[in-house]
C-alpha cells in the first residue's frame, strides 16, 4: 500500500505560508486545461478563485510545444526522490520536476502548499478526481469535492509499477481528469468541466482556510487493485483490442464472462478476474486511455469503498490552509 | 484547380502489370488501420482481397513505433515531384516517400498501380473517402464505392497550402477516412469500417478489372472550398475553440450567423462566410481533426456538388484495372 511513505508530509510546511500551484499541461498533448489557463492569464477575472493566491505554471511547456505527452520521459512519473537527487540523470524532463520543486516547492522563492494538477483523457472518465494513496489532507480535499460535485474518484495507492506522480511532491494535491477529448484537441466542454472542479477545489481549500469546512459523512472511492493490458503477440503487437460493448464504460462494473476484448477475426475475448483479484465485484477506470498503451494498460480494475470520513482529514486540511495566501497577499 | 496537373497520369502504366498498394500508418499516431494490417499478415483470410494481389505496407514505420503523426515532415504532404528529387532534402519522412516510390511505383520491382492509404481522424466524418483533384480512375473508384456503401466523398483540390499526398504519386487511389477516434487508440469499429471500405474498393477493381463494372449515373461529392482557423491573439494562442454545437456536425451544412466558435468568456462567434466564399450554400468537413491544428485548420468548408458520371471514367478505371495482378499471380 502506498500510503504516503516517500511523500511530502503536511507537517512539513507548517508555519510557512504558501499559494495554491495550479499545473496544465504536464502532458504536453493534453491541451484544453493550459488552453484555460492561458485565458485565465489574459482575463484573471475568468476565474474565480476564491480569494486564494494562486500560481498557474504549464508543467512541461516544451513537450506541449510540440503536442506530445513528454519528450524523454513522462513528466507525471519523474517526481520519484531518488530520480531527482540524482545529478546523473538529466532528461529534460527529470529537470524540469527539479525546476518546478525549487521554484514551487514549499521552501522554494515562490512557495506553494497545495498542488492540483489539471488532465485530460481520452477515456470516458467525465469529471473526476486522481488521489494517490490516503494522506488526511487529500481525502479531507477530495471529500469536499465530491460533497459539491459528486465527482467519483480513483484512489491510486498500492501500484508499484506506475509511481513519481506530481502533486506526491507537494503537501497536499490532486489531480482533475476530465474526458473523453482525443489528444491535441481543443473542447469548449472538457475546458468547462476542468475550470468547474478547479474553482471548487479553491473553494474547498478556502472554506477550510476559514475553518468553516464541511465534509460529507463518506467518501466513496474507486481503490486500485490492478491493470490488464490487451493480449499480445510474442512480437508484442495487440492480438486483440478492447471489445466495443467496454469502451466508454468507466465506472461501470465488470464481472467475469463480460466482454472485455475483441480478436480480429472478431471473436470475443471475456474478462476472468487476475490473479489477486478473485472474484469480487470490480469497477473499470481509464479504459482504453491512449497514453497507456505504452505503460502496458488497457485498463485498470478498482475496488468501491465507500470511506468514512474522519475528524483528522478535515484537521489536517485546515491545518494547512491556514498557511494559504490570500490573492494578491504578500510572500 | 488541381486537375491533376504533376501527378502520375494513369497512361504511364499501361502495359505494366502491378498490384495494389494497401498502405496503413501513413500517419503513425493513427493505429487502427495498421492494426488491421497486421492481423492481415498473421491471417490473410481474414481479408477478402478479391482475387488481387495486394502490397500490404506501413507507411511510416518509424513514426508509428514512436506513436506520432510524422517525426521530421508529414509524410502525406511530402510526395511532391520538387521536393523528392532535390538531393539536399533529407528528411526522414523525404526519404521514406522515395523509399515508397521506388520500390512500388509502376516502375519499381514490386510495382502497384493503385493506391489506397487507410487513415483516421478525430473528427467525426464517419467512413468517408477523399479524392485528391478529377482523375477519371479516381472518380469512377469512388463511385464505384459511393454505390456499394453510400459513403461521403471529400474532393480536395484547388488549395496550394495543403499538397503532396501519397496517393497523387500512384496512377490512381484514393484515401479512406475513418472516424472519431482519437490519435493512438484503438478501436474495434473503426477497424472494422476501414476493412469494410478497403474490401470494398478491392471489390470494384476486381469488377473494372472484369469489365463488369457498373457505376451510378452520379457522383455526390463535398469539393473543397477553403479552410477556417481558430481565431488567434497576437501570439498564436487561440482565443476560442470550436463551438459545441460544431463538434461532431462533418457533413452538416453551415449557414452565416450559426455558432462556429466559443469564447473563454462563453461568448459565441458566429460563422460569416469568408472573403471568395460568399453567400453559397457550404457543408463542413475535418471539423476539429487533431493534427490540423497545426496546420491552421480548425475546419475546411465544401460544395456539395452531384457530377454526372462520365463513361470516360469508367474507361480509365478499366484500363488501369486490366493490368492489375491476380492473387498470387507472377510478377
Amino acid at each position: 500500500m502506498n500510503d504516503g511513505g516517500g511523500k511530502a508530509p503536511a507537517s512539513r510546511c507548517h508555519g510557512t505560508a504558501g499559494a495554491v500551484l495550479v499545473v496544465a499541461g504536464t502532458h504536453g498533448n493534453e491541451l484544453n486545461a493550459p488552453w484555460m489557463l492561458e485565458t485565465w492569464r489574459h482575463n484573471p477575472d475568468l476565474l474565480d478563485a476564491a480569494g486564494l493566491q494562486l500560481e498557474l505554471v504549464v508543467g512541461n511547456p516544451e513537450a506541449r510545444a510540440v503536442c506530445r505527452r513528454y519528450l524523454e520521459r513522462d513528466l507525471n512519473r519523474s517526481f520519484i526522490p531518488e530520480l531527482l537527487e540524482n545529478p546523473a540523470r538529466k532528461e529534460r524532463e527529470v529537470v524540469r520536476a527539479r525546476q518546478l520543486l525549487d521554484l514551487h516547492g514549499p521552501g522554494g522563492p515562490s512557495p506553494c502548499l497545495v498542488a492540483i494538477d489539471l488532465h485530460s483523457t481520452t477515456a470516458a472518465m467525465g469529471n473526476c478526481l486522481v488521489v494517490y494513496g490516503r494522506r488526511p489532507a487529500d481525502l479531507a480535499l477530495a471529500a469536499g469535492l465530491q460533497g459539491a460535485l459528486g465527482l467519483p474518484i480513483y484512489l491510486h495507492e498500492g501500484d508499484a509499477t506506475q509511481t513519481g506522480y506530481l502533486v506526491e511532491s507537494w503537501p497536499c494535491g490532486l489531480v482533475v481528469e476530465v474526458g473523453p477529448v482525443p489528444q491535441g484537441v481543443l473542447s469548449a466542454p472538457i475546458g468547462r468541466q476542468t475550470q468547474l472542479a478547479l474553482e471548487t477545489t479553491l473553494t474547498v481549500l478556502a472554506s477550510a482556510r476559514r475553518g468553516d469546512l464541511r465534509l460529507p459523512p463518506q467518501l466513496v472511492v474507486h481503490a486500485h487493485l490492478g491493470s490488464i493490458d490487451l493480449p499480445r503477440r510474442e512480437d508484442g503487437s495487440a492480438e486483440a483490442v478492447l471489445h466495443p460493448l467496454r469502451q466508454h464504460r468507466d465506472w461501470q462494473q465488470i464481472h467475469p464472462g463480460d466482454p472485455l476484448f475483441q480478436a480480429a477475426d472478431g471473436s470475443t475475448i471475456s474478462y476472468q478476474p487476475p490473479k489477486g483479484i478473485d472474484h469480487q465485484p470490480v469497477w473499470a477506470v481509464f479504459i482504453n486511455e491512449a497514453a497507456y498503451g505504452e505503460k502496458g494498460i488497457a485498463l485498470s480494475l478498482t475496488r468501491r469503498d465507500a470511506l468514512p470520513v474522519e475528524p483528522a482529514w478535515a484537521s489536517a486540511l485546515e491545518a494547512l490552509a491556514r498557511q494559504l495566501l490570500p490573492r494578491g497577499g504578500p510572500l
